[in-house]
């Protein structure tokens, strides 16, 4: 960011502020595979690589999953770790419960043909958020050493999607 | 976005990098009323009207609460399902739980005159977010197909308000 | 954000739209000692003097821990009520429970020379985000009243770091 004098000399008392680098606002929707539930999809390549075909170089990045049983969640992965947060998860809101939303006979909205009881991974997903975002500088996402970024499979396996926003200059 | 040269042939060498569409970072407070607790407020409209009153096209939401006993939630506007989320928060921390921050014989800051015991809301709080980010394309927010987004009222029946704060060109 | 005509009068009809106030982003690591775990250290002056130092007058902050074990939360700096939130995360995964991650015996990647069983406090992590993003308007963070940013350790004491980027105008 600089500020020149525009235009003949006489035009020079107005000072037009430029961007050397104009504000990028790049979106970008990716798609994984989940084989399992729960599951830790680890999706820190495909958020990098986002971020390097956008050319931010300062700026953040917003990773964002359009479902209502599958987070965003940043955390370590390690294969051990990830049993134990499965675990963790299955605990807080055990997929076998009692839930009103797989009483198909009491529902009567936002029913599917393939309708799946999954009260389990939308009180599963009160844990975990819909979006995280993550600062960039001189082109690099600021992940700490141990983070790693996942989308969080809470349902049953099938193709997800997560939107990329990588904002900056 | 596009370049052009700006100024006197002689000026020529210093281009001028223009937005065609400026960045806009409008913000936005709007109140909702709150009948229960735990309950689930769906803002969806509201939201999707302050983005298309902030004109942005491609950028993003950020959905923001300015209480520590109402979170910012997105999940299925499904009734039943509902109800299943608020067991969920009553069972992690129940509002009849034992909580120090409703012994007003020992607490020494932050009461109000009329303060009620409300550890629980708190406690519950911890389960869910302050802010959420959206994706906006084509003037769009980019909820999925179920995603609906929620002010979770923790605490009791009052006025709430949370910021939304549309961000992009 | 206004047009001027730039240029000599024979190139007055590219219009070169100026941003009066140019969209900042500005990144700013942090650090801060912890003392014990679980822990809510609250960094909010910090994050306040890095909005102040960053000009930005309209837009929003993102706050970032770089760490697994080490996360962000929006809540109240009541001392008896953060007893209550340091129970809770302890009651939802106990320090002295069974963790894979602490088998050192089973466990192939990610050690370190003084690795130390923290299986609990990446689980504890699940209930908690990694960033949250503040609007800011007319140069203030729009935290409610009783809203302070802690960084909340979870693992055991030592230096942490969190980023703070302010974005806007």
């Amino acid at each position: 960011m600089k500020s020149v004098a525009a235009g003949t000399p006489a035009q020079r008392q107005v000072l037009v502020r430029t961007h050397e680098h104009a504000t990028v606002f790049c979106c970008e929707p990716v798609e994984v595979e989940t084989s399992t539930a729960p599951e830790f999809v680890d999706i820190t390549e495909q958020v990098m690589s986002v971020v390097a075909a956008s050319g931010v170089r300062f700026g953040q990045a917003t990773v964002y999953s359009t479902h209502t049983t599958a987070a965003v969640k940043i955390n370590e992965n390690e294969p051990l770790l990830l049993q134990d947060m499965a675990r963790a998860i299955e605990y807080a809101s055990p997929c076998n419960g009692d839930y009103h939303h797989n009483d198909f006979s009491r529902r009567t909205v936002n029913l599917d043909d393939d309708e799946c009881p999954n009260g389990h991974a939308h009180c599963q997903h009160l844990l975990m958020s819909t979006s995280e975002t993550i600062p960039i500088i001189d082109g690099e996402l600021q992940l700490g050493r141990w983070q790693r970024v996942f989308l969080v499979e809470l349902d049953r396996p099938r193709t997800r999607e997560f939107v990329l926003q990588a904002i900056g200059e």
